[in-house]
């Protein structure tokens, strides 16, 4: 085997067969095969494509690089949730002990944010005292005595995908489908779960802009599970404008509480409820949406959900106590109101200007070095198809910064007002199983 | 700017800048930009292509990454010769001399072989005492006194070209006509000649295997000097079977030698022939074709073309005994004549199988690192469009390898031989200026 002729056979649009594959991965782990070999591959791939048996095997080499998780002696079905990742995506935080409350057991393997899309566990440390770095052993226990565990990825685990995405950070090879879902499939495949929903964001704040590529990755994704026996849906979600109101770790976890607490956001609200049923029919709780929805509405309206939501904390260190008095948060120095210049109604809040723009406030990571300002952040007051009157609050700008007026700015471009009614976008655009 | 703007912009099919390329290049060599990077932007490059003013830039950027000779001071025209390389092409050593003979300055930069072709330098120094790297003082002054000299490229010139080559030779981006180009060009444009003929070979036994593509690398070439003010022309030849009889180092340096006397095999004083006389209307010393290929011949004829190689030789401290008596080279030990099976027209020697079969009989190198053994090599019997009978010799085959079964069945191969006449191939197959 000879990594040139494997680069040869992938430039000039020839399918890969499993073995090639295997001996790339393995090799490239092992350092034999050089980044600038890999790097060459990756571009070929990116520009010639990959066929779907390609991609399994693509999934199957890094998910088998390094350690597999296995969760078989927790009883009952394991489900595991993704999200491609947007702007103000909370989602996991609420989800989670939604689905647990309604009986179902949950085990996430999450990452950190980069970029203009926040992490879950950056934002889950927004609470004081949590860990998210929980051992194997602890990660397991826990989900058997409480139902429900988000820990991040150990070291050992899918060590190809971390050195490949490192590396497509670098090399411009990024966003392409095949390199997209196998780099998430073989997370969610080591992780050891029985059943996996994906979260597959769409629109300006997400990886994949246009309902056809969303799709596209949706049921990839999809196919890459089932070749792998595995229970997997995906719900394409709306991210042309941020989720809910809150953007930022603090004000992100806050939107959480309110909402376990039964008066979040709608849209929110909404995505937190569908991507529930999803997962408890997943869980065989229940047998249909409806009957799924009506189940995690009801622990929603009967406090469960927030009761699970604080164990949930309590078991990985958390400070209940900021959970049941949301004003102990710590907030940021300056917090300056943008209001509107015109009347009219919302026709657009740009999530990548508005995720970019938290990032420049604080609450972000440029580079994997950077420090999080857990109070930055921005707290809309409109939402996509909202009137609003000339001189009424667009939103809240949360920063430490001193040199925030040029990001104010970019801010105010975010929000295009029309003079004709605009109807409300639906949250959840599609359902792939 | 940013290099991995720079890789999407080409993943995409985008046109590069001069800036861009500029900043790729400089970056390169100082490091800053990785291998990693290189070879991404090199597959991108390699499957969406250059325009003319990327491959521009680019050979500007490479030619101006390390010395330019200046050889202005040296009396009238100066030509450079280049050849893509080719099985048994040791052209360069009896067209300089013959061209020199009649009055031009030629000032030759040349390399060492790799793979199935060899290399001008590595032949020479088959002469016993041949100096090949001459510094560029005496390089100058050689050219001053007796019109010519050919030495290898000094490790302060072309460091780019140098830095990515070695890399496209492991990420398997080495044949595509930008690359070809910019490599070849920024090297002859480094080395200050004011003309320049390129000899661009066509065949199984050379980098442009079928016609379109050896015009096409061809034309770019010429567009490419004509962009840098240089009178540049380029001779598209056969390379479907070796050159002329003799394939290695000693051996085709005897044929030079009984081709300067007059009496070589016919492609081979043709190419010569016709190559010398498109550089004698580049140095202004003919008008057309004709004459300056009358001109060429007469070197030939009146013993001049000889004198002159002699002169070189001497010069650059090879023993000029030899050429008068080339029985005083060595020998290999095994000579083995290989002969025909059956009776009839010789319809193809495929010069790849010929010229790998020489590698593998200590001809040539297959890593840098490799020696070459200068009396190893094969001598053709019969040419294309020959009639052989059976039991008559195709070829000797030198080797001092024990080994060399296998190789001997490779090369019987190589010989095709069919019932029905065979026309006798043009050598010189179109001329581009």
């Amino acid at each position: 085997m000879d990594i040139i002729e494997i680069i040869a056979k992938k430039r000039d649009g020839r399918v890969l067969n499993k073995q090639e594959i295997d001996y790339f991965i393995d090799q490239y782990v092992k350092g034999n095969v050089k980044d600038y070999h890999a790097s060459a591959l990756l571009m070929a791939i990116y520009l010639k494509g990959m066929n779907h048996s390609e991609t399994v095997a693509l999934t199957n080499a890094m998910m088998h690089s390094g350690k597999i998780i296995d969760l078989s002696k927790i009883k009952g079905i394991k489900v595991d949730k993704h999200s491609t990742g947007g702007v103000g995506d909370k989602t996991s935080i609420a989800l989670v002990p939604l689905v647990a409350a309604s009986g179902a057991k949950i085990a996430m393997m999450s990452g950190r944010g980069l970029g203009h899309t926040g992490g879950t566990l950056d934002k889950l440390e927004a609470i004081p005292g949590m860990k998210v770095s929980l051992s194997e052993e602890t990660f397991k226990h826990q989900i058997a005595k409480i139902g429900m565990a988000i820990t991040g990825q150990t070291s050992d685990m899918v060590p190809a995908d971390k050195k490949l995405y490192a590396l497509r950070d670098v090399t411009a090879t990024i966003d392409v489908i095949p390199l997209i879902a196998s780099s998430i499939m073989s997370k969610k495949l080591a992780s050891g779960t029985d059943a996996i929903f994906l979260d597959v964001k769409m629109g300006s704040g997400a990886f994949m802009k246009t309902f056809p590529d969303a799709e596209q990755l949706a049921k990839t994704l999809v196919r890459i599970g089932k070749a792998f026996k595995r229970d997997t849906r995906a719900l394409i979600t709306n991210m042309r404008e941020p989720l809910g109101f809150a953007v930022g770790n603090i004000l992100e976890v806050k939107e959480v509480i309110a909402t376990l607490k039964g008066h979040g956001p709608s849209d929110f609200t909404e995505l937190c409820l569908v991507s529930a049923a999803i997962m408890l029919i997943q869980a065989k709780l229940a047998k249909n949406i409806s009957s799924a929805y009506a189940l995690a509405e009801k622990q929603l309206k009967n406090g469960k959900a927030f009761q699970k939501f604080k164990e949930w904390i309590k078991a990985q260190g958390g400070d209940t106590t900021y959970l049941d008095a949301p004003e102990k948060f710590k907030t940021a120095k300056n917090v300056i109101t943008l209001t509107a210049k015109k009347s009219g109604y919302i026709e657009e809040i740009t999530a990548l200007t508005i995720g970019e723009a938290a990032m420049h406030l604080g609450a972000g990571r440029l580079s994997v070095s950077d420090k999080i300002d857990y109070t930055a952040g921005i707290i809309l007051k409109k939402k996509v198809g909202d009137h609003v009157k000339k001189g009424e609050p667009l939103c809240e700008v949360y920063t430490n910064k001193k040199d925030y007026q040029s990001i104010l700015k970019d801010i105010g471009r975010a929000f295009k007002i029309v003079s004709w009614e605009i109807r409300k976008p639906e949250i959840a655009i599609k359902y792939i199983k």
